[in-house]
């Protein structure tokens, strides 16, 4: 039944079309060996910009959607996976890409799985995805066999995760990337209040996160409250007095890597 | 008086051998037109060291050190920089490198300023200092244009600055850096207590630094706060029940994202 036993040809199919779509398609497209069968998206215009970038086909309906594919990625937000996978009648590996939802969102589905890139993705840039880890699930051995197969072409690095690990790592993933990002967000407010370019940081952050790529994050840690200087703090928090969101996330964070430090 | 307007060759001299030192004097010595004269450390075995790396002369005794040197420069600890200062008795530029101490800690010098690389820096490799901004400040407009050349010879951003600015920018680089740094503290723990791997967040890390070299942060923000997805946050905080201190900061971030959406 499977294509990847019979041939080295894989077909695959996307619905959606949005930023991990359009990631995953060029990494498949760049392995010579995956051929990507159609596009589905609620948006047709998307669809078609997908299918003309990745020379495939748009299908309008997902009542046409081919059945026999080899693996199809449901690359859609986490609310629509459910209603679209009940929609879908297809025989071939339904496999979503969210780090969160349950392998049960796919019910109607025969043969399924989970198949999670750990990474954010942009609609400006596609990445080299061979360094991302690629976290898959699959609720029979048979299919976890062909999605580790899919996933090893584009990835150096898959695992087979468990529902709750794959939960876990999705709240680091969140806290790493999403809060991250809002510590990004509050310092450039705090400069613009007080007329100061946010570009000034880029080299800084881009050396934070360069630096624990050779340390482990607790020794790369530096600054006031990992040196207890209580002095500095409270000088900090009086410039702060006119940003209280700003100063809960200092005192909370703060108390924190001093907590760390004992 | 100063040697930048005799000759070219521009005596510095450093008092501290850490990592600043280490990354400024490699920066200055690859201009090829800088001389280190020599090194003053607390730690002798440190300052020997650096002297043989960086082919100059150690000072065991701060009186001893050569008072004519162009600029000196202090890169030691916040603490440390007034009671050297004091012993401190040159007629050259001496400038301390903190983002947070006022220019008055220098109080002991007719010749004084401050020139703080907005950076963090590492024992373990020497950064590219050319796009590294250089905060400076000075007490005489003969003396900042001095500091402004030298720090001219190894960054190309350099701006004059003023000490409430600097300390502003320094908060912001707090956030950015050490609370950054501590969000991959917790990530690390929480994923260590769930014998997961932080090495998997590693590239996600990496990603969400580069972004914001594309895109302002407030448009890079994504996640389950960025779109009040409630029924997302309610199950993370239930997996975190065992960790009170990340649900802490995940409820505080998270209503910070939400907070920032409206």
């Amino acid at each position: 039944m499977f294509g990847v036993q019979k041939t080295t040809l894989l077909n695959i199919f996307f619905i959606g079309s949005g930023k991990l779509a359009h990631n995953l398609a060029m990494a498949f497209l760049q392995t010579g060996d995956i051929h990507i069968a159609g596009v589905y998206s609620r948006t047709p215009a998307h669809a078609k910009a997908f299918a003309v970038k990745f020379k495939t086909i748009v299908f309008n309906e997902i009542k046409d959607i081919p059945a026999n594919c080899d693996v199809y990625f449901l690359a859609v937000s986490d609310t629509a996976i459910q209603s679209i996978s009940d929609q879908l009648l297809v025989t071939g590996i339904v496999v979503h890409c969210s780090g969160l939802m349950p392998l049960s969102a796919l019910s109607a589905q025969l043969h399924k799985g989970v198949f999670w890139p750990v990474q954010t993705f942009s609609g400006a840039y596609e990445l080299e995805f061979k360094n991302i880890p690629v976290c898959i699930e699959g609720n029979e051995e048979e299919d976890l066999k062909i999605i580790e197969a899919v996933a090893h072409r584009i990835s150096k690095n898959v695992l087979r995760v468990k529902e709750k690990e794959r939960q876990q790592l999705h709240l680091a993933a969140v806290v790493v990337n999403n809060f991250t990002n809002h510590l990004f967000v509050v310092a450039a407010k705090w400069l613009q209040e007080n007329n100061l370019n946010f570009d000034l940081l880029k080299p800084l952050i881009t050396e934070t996160a360069n630096k624990i790529l050779k340390v482990p994050p607790y020794l790369a840690q530096t600054g006031p409250a990992s040196r207890k200087d209580l002095v500095t703090i409270a000088k900090q928090e009086e410039l702060l007095t006119s940003n209280p969101s700003l100063l809960k996330i200092y005192r909370l964070i703060s108390s924190g890597i001093m907590d760390n430090i004992e």
